[in-house]
């Protein structure tokens, strides 16, 4: 791959500093818990597939550092953030393997080999809804740096391109932290893939006048009835893309999806700081004396997807909750603890 | 006022600098029609209506000078910027008046009065709209800067809150250029008006989760039959509060309307040039490789607009043609020249 965003090596973990990007290339070395917990509340390291495998890793730290029980070093990476449910599967899947003495670093590298998969298996089901759309709109960043490799909404784009097709990226630039034009437009750069950045308003009227063929997005955390959290803006573009009959997709790994929760409402929408929103790169945009608001994510109903992309398959809305209750992820997960703003 | 757009005194036309704003005022004077005419382009002076009085001005200042016929000075004028319908009744109010051998000043200060006190009637008919609305949304700046005095999706903001509503409203940030956080919250601290700063992203969850009563935006050229344009972002905040059973409200004076206009599709859209996406306050934020698309505006069709607040009343978009049908308006415009994009 040509980008990947993470990698454990001789008991360190590894992560492209994805708030230097595009500007710099920097790897940083964590050896701690506590770091890791750092990187994923200050989105060193972002994307909900990757901090699930950034936490593990930061499982394994903790169990090698000493000085943390199993659940204290859980609850340490599961206050990060409270959005993403692949946060809390990664963290689950090695303090298991704690508590029963197993290998926690065979466990974390299993659960990375299986996102990784996950998202390579999510492009190939993917790929075929794409191959009559000539120009795909995305939202935020479901690219590699998102999922370590491949990508959620990228990763049927990217098998659809090696198949030959003629694809354009509609890349919305994603304020208030620009990991559109700054993460995706990268990641498209890197390969060659044709794109354009636009601001998040112009998504809209591009839509209705006929130049947007399809709209795929990743997903924080999938509720059972198929609402979904995914980055602040994704919600006004699957309303606009129902409006104007545009398919509107969704791509997970298993992990986004949260079987436990039952709708959208249940699921908790992180609030970060005014500043994202007040200032850009480092420059007070705003009045001092103006307020602001900063919701990092939204909820988007489940009657607005057209479809789930997923590592098995593409699945319509109406089918999730039955698959769901089917799957083995479901007994897989239940009895997993839940976040503090979740109970 | 507490804010004030543009003034002309002794021969020169004084307009506040609105790409300094918030972090500065400062005020420009500028004596020759080509300064007004790059004052424009270059968006020191925004706003439908205030570069309607702006370029009003401008044909003064060419009539002075000298050097011009009233044609060429309009055209250099015009060519400006293609979307905003008062830009050309501004220019063209004048060129008549100098045409005809009258006092182009006098032509240009009546228009200007006419511009204010329209949208002080605006204010007073659009007011009654809002006294159920606790929270109210906006896009751009469609206050006292964008239309010299008063404002029109602001007056009935400003009049409601001085007959004693008590109104808090959300403020669209509206990349790229950011007249929402910088220009829109300045006006609304200015006056200690309840407000929060958010990215045009979060109008929708805001909107969704019920924490919006009404929409109220300016607009750049309504046509004939309701369709408009306004700054990009507005047709997905339209789309938005129509799905969610919100009341969209229009604000325009009677230079803002062009009955010679059959629909959206025949209003020209200025694309504007990509660093202003690539870019934000100087600093690149995209791959250097990565192309970007920027329409400053957007076409938002009639059906989303529960209601225009004209300076003569509220007028629902069916009674829209008719009305134009009937005004003086029709046939005080009937004739004037359309922009090179239009014709």
């Amino acid at each position: 791959m040509a980008v990947r965003a993470l990698w454990f090596r001789a008991g360190s973990l590894y992560l492209l500093d994805q708030r230097e990007l595009p500007g710099r290339t920097v790897v940083r070395r964590l050896t701690r818990v506590r770091q890791v917990a750092d990187a994923i509340r200050s989105m060193m390291v972002r994307g909900a597939p990757s901090i699930g495998v950034a936490a593990a890793y930061g499982m394994v730290l903790a169990r090698s550092e000493g000085g943390f029980s199993s659940e204290q070093a859980a609850e340490l990476l599961r206050s990060t953030r409270p959005t993403a449910h692949d946060l809390f599967v990664g963290i689950e899947v090695v303090r298991r393997a704690w508590e029963d003495g197993e290998d926690v670093r065979k466990a974390a590298d299993r659960y990375r080999d299986e996102v990784v998969e996950e998202c390579h298996r999510i492009g190939i089901a993917g790929a075929p809804l794409l191959r009559k759309a000539k120009r795909v709109l995305t939202h935020c960043n479901a690219g590699a740096l998102a999922t370590v490799e491949w990508g959620t909404a990228l990763a049927p784009i990217r098998v659809a391109r090696s198949e030959g097709a003629e694809l354009f990226v509609w890349v919305d630039e994603t304020r208030p932290l620009l990991q559109g034009s700054r993460l995706t437009a990268w990641e498209l750069s890197k390969e060659r893939i044709p794109h354009a950045v636009i601001v998040d308003n112009a998504a809209g009227p591009f839509m209705r006048t006929g130049q947007v063929d399809a709209v795929i997005v990743g997903a924080d955390r999938i509720a059972r009835n198929g609402d979904f959290a995914n980055k602040i803006g994704t919600y006004e573009k699957a309303v606009v893309a129902h409006e104007n009959g545009i398919p509107f997709y969704v791509a997970a790994p298993w992990s986004t999806f949260d079987p436990l929760c039952k709708d959208g409402d249940s699921i908790p929408v992180e609030e970060r700081q005014a500043e994202e929103v007040t200032s850009v790169a480092g420059r007070r945009t705003a009045p001092r004396s103006s307020p602001a608001r900063n919701p990092a994510f939204d909820i988007t109903p489940a009657k607005y997807v057209t479809a789930f992309v997923t590592p098995d398959g593409v699945v319509r809305p109406d089918d999730l909750a039955k698959l769901l209750g089917a799957r083995a992820v479901l007994r897989r997960l239940r009895g997993r603890p839940r976040s503090k703003r979740e109970r």
